[in-house]
């Protein structure tokens, strides 16, 4: 399993095979604009987030369902989604 | 409550006070397309969904917090999102 | 026409009825997700930019084709541009 | 150069070393959903559209700035932006 603990710092929290977080922002346009972003950086990797959105509320669920396990390709999206806030 | 009968026939299931419904795409690229197209009507509408995304499929959850019912917002916003599909 | 003095002093020039503005960002992601914000904004204000992208850059051209003339719906939306990056 | 008849077919035209078509929509909404969409693909191919959008209406503008020509890499996302209109 990749090194989470920066993550944790940052946020996040690991719930057996997945990263989870959540996200909030001033309003569902900033949001919105965000997970633009991600979706982007998430179909250039080929590895994309299971994520509800209610308003300016993102939550974030990272996994690698075809290794059934967390894998690197969960925390790089983890910090894309990090830097892009 | 606002007539949803023909929502029904499309797909939609009311459960208690929230209009519901699973969309399925081709792809993240064609979900994603359609969840923007949605949220610029949400927006415009100040009226905003519970939605949930993993890969091609968006799960839609409607209801009128304001009110803690089903409201002709929901069904109006159901319509929008079934005619961008 | 509205005042646009702070507009003038934050990047935007005006060049007859049109403001505009060329806004840089670090990459695509970012920039497409900008634009994804200034969408909802616009449709929300049923007002819409005439703007282009290439890579990184997006320049804006705000007018208001109705009244033939820059209005307050255009510095309205210029301020709301500017609070989105 | 690659073969661009079937593009051309399909209301593309070559402009020099660009391959141009404009795409109109019915609203803002429905463009602006496509835009999200190619932006995927752009992304993901790390091939970039030089496109401007005014309400309904985007004018594409495709070239391979690297190679100064017109390559492979514009004429597959010539295809993949009608195939998601």
């Amino acid at each position: 399993m990749p090194n989470t603990s920066d993550l944790e710092q940052n946020g996040w929290s690991v719930e057996g095979e997945t990263l989870v977080k959540q996200f909030k922002f001033k309003t569902f346009v900033q949001a919105f604009g965000w997970m633009s972003s991600v979706a982007l950086e998430a179909e250039k990797a080929d590895h994309h987030p299971d994520w509800s959105n209610s308003y300016n509320t993102v939550t974030v669920h990272l996994t690698t369902h075809s290794a059934k396990a967390l894998t690197e390709k969960d925390t790089a999206l983890a910090h894309k989604m990090d830097a892009l806030t």
